[in-house]
């Protein structure tokens, strides 16, 4: 078998065909939340992947940059999660690796605190702020994905780095979405399960 | 500005040019990383990114699956550290995002203790075996990159999911890769630079 030389990921079907119609500015965190809630709960149900979604937002005037779901199945990348592939869409549309360069303000939404591995991309992205619905070990009891061990300190470790972060926006609308989805009969892909 | 709907990332072309020419039975673990250590001195050197590789094998038998390095400068995605490319490269190449299905062995081998993006990369790929040449400040120390926050129990948490973890294979060598790099005027691309 030939080795790999390249790698991509698309956003899945229905979510290009609503492309265009996506609002362009959401002025409310609550506004940008409500999106991010949409399209968490409609990827799920069209068996694209997780429920989880995200965007990428002028912090200032809310203009959308990009919006991503979780597309680990239809991907077949365990990297694809919400926040990868929200952050990657932003950075090859705006042609750079870092979101914060010549003084952008970019902001990541994202329905949950991001697991161990979006953490870390969330810090390397260049995003200046971060806003989740909520924090907890309430999603992994919902749905029964692993997130991750991740530092106590997680929202002083982003200060510490120049990124903002709120938590609490449409945390209960969220919830809703997760525990729909627990109680479906979706599949739950961490490899090989969470932790006992 | 129309949103973005994919991404992409590809081995950089000095490594294309040489990919039909990498051995494709490593059997021990020094062969393994003596080729991650080759390729990550490399890559800094021709400007495609860090002074980071990986690649993925079988564990038992050495078959190379795939072989990437850290190609954020090239690809203009902040999240394509040496980890997640090698992963997603392995991924692609299996047509599946979980590389531990199907009674799989294989087997991760980076140059370092990952950072805490591809810490989680790693816990979410499928693998069944992390082998590291190092961990520890060293490496932030020599090279100026920012490793993100991980937990102190990092390695029990991989075997706690089934994950072994190997530390210290060609350690030496690849602490002569990072402090070549950190002696030389090249670019370190953490967001806003590490934390003081």
């Amino acid at each position: 078998m030939p080795l790999a030389s390249s790698f991509s990921a698309s956003l899945p079907a229905w979510l290009l065909a609503d492309l265009d119609g996506l609002p362009r500015v959401l002025p409310t965190l609550e506004e940008r939340m409500d999106l991010v809630n949409a399209l968490a709960d409609r990827n799920w149900r069209e068996g694209s992947g997780g429920p989880f979604a995200a965007i990428v937002v002028d912090a200032a005037t809310g203009e959308l940059v990009s919006a991503g779901v979780n597309v680990v199945l239809a991907s077949g990348l365990s990297s694809a999660h919400a926040e990868v592939t929200t952050l990657s869409l932003a950075q090859s549309a705006l042609g750079r690796w870092d979101l914060g360069a010549a003084g952008a303000d970019l902001q990541l939404v994202v329905n949950w605190r991001p697991c161990v591995m979006c953490y870390g991309a969330t810090m390397w992205s260049g995003v200046r702020s971060l806003v989740v619905a909520g924090e907890g070990p309430l999603l992994e009891e919902l749905t029964g994905f692993d997130e991750g061990p991740v530092v106590d300190d997680w929202d002083a470790q982003f200060e510490a780095r120049g990124i903002r972060v709120t938590v609490g926006v449409r945390h209960d609308e969220a919830v809703a979405v997760f525990r729909a989805y627990g109680d479906s009969d979706s599949i739950v892909y961490n490899a090989r399960g969470a932790v006992d």
